[in-house]
């Protein structure tokens, strides 16, 4: 069985690596030379919208997923009507834009905060007496880690943040003064079995995730369930989804769902009894979902710009390192490592530990 | 940084999945046209004792490994003179002759069975008053999973034992009526660190490994550790070893040892902190080596032969599957899965469905 991926970055490569024992092979499209992933399978080297490209991707894989988002609905169409997608196009479709994904909340019944649409800077200008500052303009496609973003603070921003937008479609939010974040990372399986990991908590700085840990037992996971299994079933879902909410004094505000495996649940290959990739595999596969059971205290710790040397990095006691083969860049992530242990002492020094040597050589 | 692996069967296929997260490429010899670990790497393809390849993997590779003992003398010679090879030609030397390794033991006071240098079946007659009935003859070289061994049960059968062994030197062991075979798994590391994992109790049936458990707090395991130190400071051992023992009454006698990662430790991969395949890396790298201590109870199943459905397989609570991309073939290993759970209820239940789901599939 072979299996399609658009994107050869570190999630493909994870997807990858959790694919071998399952007797999986992979076939990867992606521009760049070598990638992470790329030296895990076939490599189809072009844009993801080429259609020659495209062609052999289908006619050579039982499945294709994705690592991304921002699938061009051109590749999503061909792949949809050539081959089997999971998840498919639907989903694609919203999560590529914030307002029809929020709009998607809305119909799901699951809170929000307060959004507008902006399309001028008159639409911004009439939206925020009712938005309240301090408020965040998005533009409402190809926004990650913290890029396309906006923060108002005052009257005085609005025309900065509208040229920010270069008359691109926008969205603007009321800013959540959240008590944390989290993400609720779930799988549902072609059959329509449903499983759901821990909530993640999840420490972002400059819009760039930096620290997930699982919690066990959180007061919100049901509520968390209840929203995502909403989105599963109402989409016809079937892969690993993230959903990023906000926790507001016990409230969850849903912030934006991933159609795909997600860096918050990165702390699950050794931290869950099954790992998300391998349980996207097996979800896509229509095998049986493994186990999603927290095995201990978990978390992980995302290098940024640069990765310390291994040797700093494992010499701090439970750690396991994943590195991406990617070159140094700034803001750019390259590596991740996670502390897992039943000892929640040696948890907690064994965390610290690898934040402050992720720090040390962050260049974000 | 690149490893080089002689052979790319099951081994070097869960080493070099384990090695990519820590930034490893890999280059493997081996004669097959495609085996399990060929497609994570480059492949020589070619005889193990190729000048040409020999010399091209030590050009290309930064540090050389193996996963079986039979590397012919004359490659282990050249890639210790051309490169670094760990574990160093000395174990390999050691480990492929029986009668070799069983006077080794006895340099280092480690207990075995009684046992004879058989050249003739004259030396067999003249062994057999002190070795006693039942013995086994087995050849000095070249034997694994039972193959080449011939059990004598009486006076009877001294010559067709004998001619079983068509003229190899041979090794004439008493027969041990052995309580229960476990193994110790044990990692040094370049810098002289030494850990040990939980001893796995083993059980063998015609030759070949059929389930391996961790036993945590085993009141042997201190011995065990006390003889496996022994091996890896004697020889300033490198890597994964695995020593394997008979326990008679709660005494340890050593059977074998394998310079490699071993059968008898996949189960580290979900059931310890660090997998021994992973440690074989770090070890060899002169990194920190990873905790071995054991993740709740574990167990591992072999599938011989054939391998049953994955969706039998996944089906069954908290079992992960590795299949090794190997064709059907009788007596063959073609797959391992694994049971991990912290509830040993669960744990007894899964472990029992492998098992039964393992011996309908069995072809050996």
């Amino acid at each position: 069985m072979k299996i399609g991926i658009l994107g050869g970055g570190q999630l493909a490569r994870m997807i990858a690596l959790a694919g071998y024992p399952l007797g999986l092979k992979f076939i990867i499209l992606d521009p760049s030379e070598s990638a992470g992933a790329t030296c895990l399978g076939e490599h189809l080297r072009g844009q993801y919208d080429d259609p020659e490209l495209l062609a052999e991707l289908a006619e050579k894989a039982d499945i294709v997923t994705y690592e991304f988002e921002n699938v061009p609905a051109s590749a999503a169409d061909f792949l949809s009507s050539h081959t089997t997608i999971y998840p498919a196009a639907n989903a694609l479709a919203i999560a590529q834009d914030r307002l029809t994904e929020k709009n998607f909340f809305h119909q799901q019944n699951i809170p929000t905060a307060h959004f507008a649409r902006i399309d001028s800077l008159e639409d911004l200008k009439k939206a925020m007496p009712e938005i309240g500052y301090p408020a965040i303009l998005k533009s409402r496609r190809m926004g990650y880690d913290g890029k396309g973003q906006f923060r108002i603070k005052s009257p005085e921003d609005l025309s900065r943040a509208w040229v920010s937008m270069q008359n691109t479609p926008a969205i603007v939010e009321s800013f959540v003064a959240f008590k944390r974040e989290v993400s609720i990372i779930a799988v549902r399986r072609v059959n329509g079995d449903i499983a759901f990991y821990p909530l993640s908590e999840n420490y972002h700085s400059g819009g760039i995730l930096r620290v997930a840990q699982c919690c066990v037992n959180d007061v919100l996971q049901k509520t968390a369930e209840q929203y995502v299994t909403s989105l599963l079933e109402s989409l016809d879902y079937i892969g690993i989804i993230a959903l990023e909410l906000f926790d507001i004094e016990g409230k969850l505000l849903a912030n934006e769902f991933a159609p795909r495996v997600h860096n918050s649940g990165h702390w699950t290959i050794e931290g869950a009894e099954t790992s998300q990739f391998e349980n996207h595999l097996r979800a896509i596969l229509d095998l049986p979902l493994g186990s999603t059971k927290a095995r201990g205290h978990t978390g992980m710790v995302n290098f940024i710009g640069n990765v310390a040397p291994a040797d700093q990095i494992l010499s701090i006691p439970n750690c396991h390192l994943h590195l991406y083969e990617k070159s140094p860049r700034k803001g750019r992530k390259v590596a991740h490592a996670t502390i897992r242990t039943d000892d929640e002492k040696l948890y907690s020094r064994s965390l610290e530990k690898l934040s402050a040597l992720a720090e040390t050589f962050d260049d974000s």
